[in-house]
């Protein structure tokens, strides 16, 4: 559920999570119901019982309080649904069920009775069209572009839908040509960070860099592209920020202020504005990137969760590449915010313990190689830390710092109980 | 939710699992499936964001598709279900769950919005009646025995419900009445474990005790007393019985043959039978119940599961009381088979694995300082596990033999990181 | 609706009743409810919207909530439904669905979409199987006969499902066969009215023949063949049957006592008793069936209701014909009890206001030629009267008894408009 | 159910329309859908059986598939419902569900179990409040006035809404200040009709007066103030009017072009706009108001339907106040359109036969003894005409125009069954 997830957070394509039936899914609930809170379009593929088992009489274990139920449950927590009962229709219900998760960027539940899994079946074929009004979107551009050209403080502000989309490259293209400058939501935070110009920081309200806080909070044109408007993205702010007067452009809706655009998909509305500026080879900037605690000192004060950041980010100021984080939720979540990083995964809306370590094997699994940091609570690390054990099979490494607050002695306490040297890193 | 429904298995009556809203409570699903399959009253209580909370514009953590989700989901898997949204009605609500998880032996989910949990109510009366027709419960009970009687080998055969309703001793003084023996089913092996005649053993077909087998599969008069019609319980056997020729009370329903009488609760049925039975002090029984495997030889062969139900038998032989065994899903299930125990709990129809070490520590809570023997695989240890890290705070130590078969030292990795020493009673 | 319903209530078989979206079909919704109530099997054919017009933006007219209520309307009140919208599976969505009219005998609902009207389907084949369980079905063929033969005074009481799945022959010589005397319910009134020895009359508690009522109380082997247990049919006896001691086929399930044998077809039930029983000559009878009033005397009183069942008894002592009889809701109901007839139509148990005039138009246009006697109360003949103007139109001439109680001047209110002689027979 | 839909109607408050339970409520399925529809806020009040009741075993009469059936169909066309089964809360599910009618000017459902209906309850309440955002109804009336006010020739449209929330003569007064011309939809044929300006009349696309359609169709800023988009009222145009240039406020949100605001109450936006508008006493205009024709000749040809409308118009035109008028479906509602009217009721959206009789009877109740005028085909008639025998009962003197279409002998087929003399008027 969580690698599922994770690997379509880190490759912004659809992830793969395929089941047993009963037991198996239920055990996945927690995951796709957090995946479809922060928009991660998992796939889950459960298998069921046959299409004839269920009139034998029998009951068959794993099942609920029917053959439907886990079907039922599924519906309340992903965006589009089959039963692959009838080979002739699977084709298009595939379809149709796919081209939900990435149209809406949710998860979508396919179930496979048992004897049905060796049937033939015509290829897949594409998406159906989920069809977008090109004159609504060019007024759309429009208004969003005029509000954001009259602001004397616009700020851009991504969240996870510009990395759900692939539009990273885009949305730093946007900045630079609408010239303003960018911050991550706490969602958000590891987005652009490949940008030529990455985000001056993350927006956490009193928690983070008053400068940004002040940046946000002050902008008269503040456009929230793809963002959770999540309690744990705003509810920060102690000025809360007036959400009515932003624009924001989040599950294909784009409200400006009190009025919304229906059906806008957020990639054809950055297309949309980018048809509209030329290009710019503007840099200046009168921000500075925000400062990452730096400078870890050997000092026999027990180790502090601020101490691993610095050491993180010494390794990078020492030259080597930032890596891709995995974080779980509880206080790693927040030291990780002051590493310097190629990008972060975390439930940071949702707010599920767990997530952290499959999502590590699961982002390394399609990274091409890359290892991937994966930060994790002693609470957390006993939910799913586990899977560490699928590493070796998997022929992975993902580096895993475990912050066990009962002893406070975290460096020391990595401690994948398989072989990989977590450690040599450091 | 394992611990609360093992607890509730352990004392026949309520148990009760408490969590966060959303990701705490989405975690428990796959428990609570379980606990709804193989009968276990639990009754989930949730928070949930208070009653004004969902209109505050930001959406909140941990919710799924919308704050009703959760209770979308739990009302798939449970019999009742309430949300405490009125100081006024919640007594009323409160009984009626409660009801229907002690009438119908299910979980039940009870939600708590967050600023109501201080509410003042009135107390909570007793649980609403759920009717009884005394003339049907009557003509069920002399069909019953007349099929009985007639019968020219007679069986009873216990299960699951006969422990959820507490009627262990009230079954045995059944059979002893008709003076026919007793075996249970797979799902209820060790019932019954402390009567005066307890069974001759486990029916598991094929698989098990020829004897038995034989017993089950040519009685005449096979009465399936509380007993779940899973294919884990049935379909191992090779001839298959033939259910329709069956006594079969379950899920308040008797069924003879084709007929069903609907509303007859199992207590009831039983104590009307009881009342048309004179009292016996028959002893006779011409069978000998189950030979245990015994006899563990330290011949420096790699250790078998056998061995380990060998250990464990050896030491009851020795003098040692038979403990309460809590199995999880896998090998670790058969060879509880072959324990001598003194009960035994087990997901032996859901087959969701993550059952035993959890289920170990709840029973423990509610023992009375008994202690519990728990037998889980190396794979369903790394999903649950980790709770033995609660046992010393809740001051419990229960044995835990950790089938891991990866490198089937079995004996050997007893490994509880936390410092309970498992192994000295060995 | 009303036609339909009566159509397949006259012949045994499916009734029709073709509509327009919308208006049209929500206008049958009462119609409906009371075929469902009365085990009607009419199928409710109702165009829609084409499969594309929905999305063009402007509400359609004849459109309740949504394009969806209507479906969602008459999943409430029927057995199945089907939305014709994919050619290639129409065919078996249409033999599903005419499957369970006939084998639930209770209105099924399908929808065309406009621009499917035309479009090419292989045949539809033959039902889907019902499965039977013949073993069940001869164990509770055998309690049932067991029953009747121990029971001392054993009452045969026919009711609608006996003509619904058209086994009033068959009743008639399981009667015959068992020597068993036949009464009908009240909504059974006119069942066999065509067989060699005709039922003793129906009961209707204190309200009719005493001999009868006092028959069916007393008698310690009721025999309830298809009967509804509505409250018209039964709370009319004083001395409440007491319906647990009766043996009561219905619904596809036999009950005896408090035991209930599922999925047993009534067919099947009523071929496995005759096949049990050997042919029987009986004549002798020892009750002479009911005396119906007759003699009208022409007295200048006002007329009264059972003024005109002593004409219309007289003219069959006369020599002509019984009719078959439509009847509505209210006093005229209650009336055409006192008249001798050939089968008698009413909505005897849903008690709606407005079915007679169409039921009688129905019925005619599937009676190969005979005249059915409609009586109906002015309060119901203003709902559904004006069906009389399609009469000639159809080539139909019902007869209309108006029991015009305003006036009381009954027979002189024979008012169709249109020009068909409904007097002259008198 | 179409009386209590047109009391509503006619006097912008709540109708009421009181059922037997099951058959009766069943039978009013048509016309609350209509309502649903055509945004009229009727209070179906329904009988239920006994809180009890549904236990004893017995099924009741009337009953659809469950006792539970009528509650969930009446759901899906109302928008809010009730079963009031306890006093204690009765009050305020009763004022949920008359807020829910008043605010969404809907139908709704409330079911009275018989037990019930004596039960002591306290007072009603206020209807709970519909919040308002003050903020986005500025923001929207802002945008709304510019619109109007760049535009070059402005036109307001008013529909059904209007009438509904009592805004006619604030929409005549917005008109003015604005200096726009007015015209209604097709539903909206009626309205405003009081003004001192009255609307230039109704547009009907090229079925209508042609001045009155280019003006709409040529029209850059087109205010349809309170219309439904259905067919009906806008199919009819061939250079189909591109509604997304449009101004829309229906249904509680206001769309421009491309973006919309919700949670905008119509009543709150006329205010709005009026606040933000000086008065004017401006009066020139420059189109005269739709000629209605007249002059009816004695030629001795059949009677055609306009005929009649001239009839109606000389009338006026001789000095006699012109009538409100309820029209059913059919030619009778296309000939209405050329009638001078106080205003007209009919089903122009959702286009059920049977509206104008009950329609006409429900309107005269309320209408503090004004007269009123029903046009109603003779297939429209035959369903709800047989209603007009209720009219003495009531004391009321509708005037019927009976359309027979049969023989075209309209103005000679007055033919009331009851003796009021509709005919002495002309
Ligand atoms: C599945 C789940 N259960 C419960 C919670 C509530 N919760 C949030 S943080 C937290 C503690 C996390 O502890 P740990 O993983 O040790 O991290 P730490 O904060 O100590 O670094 C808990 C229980 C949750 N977020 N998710
Ligand atoms: C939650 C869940 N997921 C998957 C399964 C399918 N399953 C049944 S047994 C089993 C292997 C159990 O392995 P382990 O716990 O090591 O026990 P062993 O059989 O090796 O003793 C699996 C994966 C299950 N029963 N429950
Ligand atoms: C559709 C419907 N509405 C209301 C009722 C309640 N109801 C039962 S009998 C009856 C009076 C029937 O009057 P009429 O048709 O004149 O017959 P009468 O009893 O006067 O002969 C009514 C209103 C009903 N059964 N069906
Ligand atoms: C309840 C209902 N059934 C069917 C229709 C379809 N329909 C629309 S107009 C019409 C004919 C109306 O005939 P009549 O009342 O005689 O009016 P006319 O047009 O002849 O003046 C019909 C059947 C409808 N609108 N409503």
């Amino acid at each position: 559920g969580f690698a599922g997830d994770a690997a379509a957070r880190y490759s912004s394509t659809l992830g793969v999570a395929a089941v047993t039936y009963g037991a198996g899914a239920f055990n996945m609930v927690n995951a796709v119901a957090g995946a479809y809170a922060e928009k991660s379009p998992v796939v889950v593929i459960s298998g069921a019982p046959g299409t004839t088992e269920g009139n034998a009489g029998l009951l068959l274990h794993h099942q609920g309080r029917t053959l439907d139920t886990q079907f039922q449950v599924f519906k309340e927590i992903t965006v589009a649904q089959a039963r692959l009962d009838d080979p002739a229709k699977a084709p298009a219900e595939i379809a149709r069920v796919l081209g939900a998760a990435r149209a809406l960027s949710r998860p979508v539940y396919l179930e496979i009775p048992r004897n049905m899994v060796n049937a033939e079946v015509e290829p897949v074929g594409d998406d159906p069209a989920w069809p977008v009004d090109r004159d609504a979107l060019a007024a759309c551009a429009d208004e969003v572009l005029a509000a954001m050209r009259s602001a004397k403080s616009p700020v851009l502000m991504v969240c996870v839908e510009v990395r759900r989309y692939g539009l990273e490259a885009k949305a730093a293209e946007l900045a630079q040509r609408l010239g303003v400058p960018v911050v991550t939501t706490f969602m958000g935070r590891g987005l652009l960070a490949d940008a030529p110009t990455p985000p001056l920081g993350t927006y956490i309200g009193v928690a983070g860099d008053a400068e940004i806080t002040r940046l946000v909070e002050e902008s008269d044109g503040l456009f929230l592209l793809g963002a959770i408007l999540s309690d744990t993205n705003f509810a920060v702010s102690q000025r809360k920020i007036d959400l009515r007067k932003t624009i924001h452009a989040f599950d294909r809706a784009v409200t400006l202020g009190y009025h919304t655009y229906a059906d806008i998909p957020l990639d054809g509305l950055v297309d949309a504005l980018l048809e509209r500026l030329p290009p710019s080879d503007r840099t200046t900037r009168g921000k500075e990137p925000h400062a990452y605690p730096t400078g870890l000192q050997a000092d026999g004060e027990p180790i502090a969760p601020m101490d691993i950041a610095r050491a993180v980010n010494d390794r990078v100021r020492a030259g080597q590449e930032p890596l891709l984080i995995a974080a779980d939720m509880g206080d790693c979540l927040f030291t990780a915010m002051d590493m310097i990083d190629a990008g972060l995964m975390a439930p940071g809306y949702y707010a599920g313990m767990g997530f952290g370590v499959p999502a590590g094997i699961g982002a390394q699994c399609v990274s091409g190689g890359k290892r991937i940091l994966t930060v994790v609570g002693d609470g957390a690390f006993q939910m799913t830390g586990w899977e560490l054990g699928n590493c070796r099979r998997l022929g992975i490494d993902p580096i895993v710092i475990l912050f066990n607050n009962a002893s406070w002695e975290m460096l020391r306490t990595f401690q994948p109980e398989s072989a990989f040297n977590d450690l040599d890193d450091w």
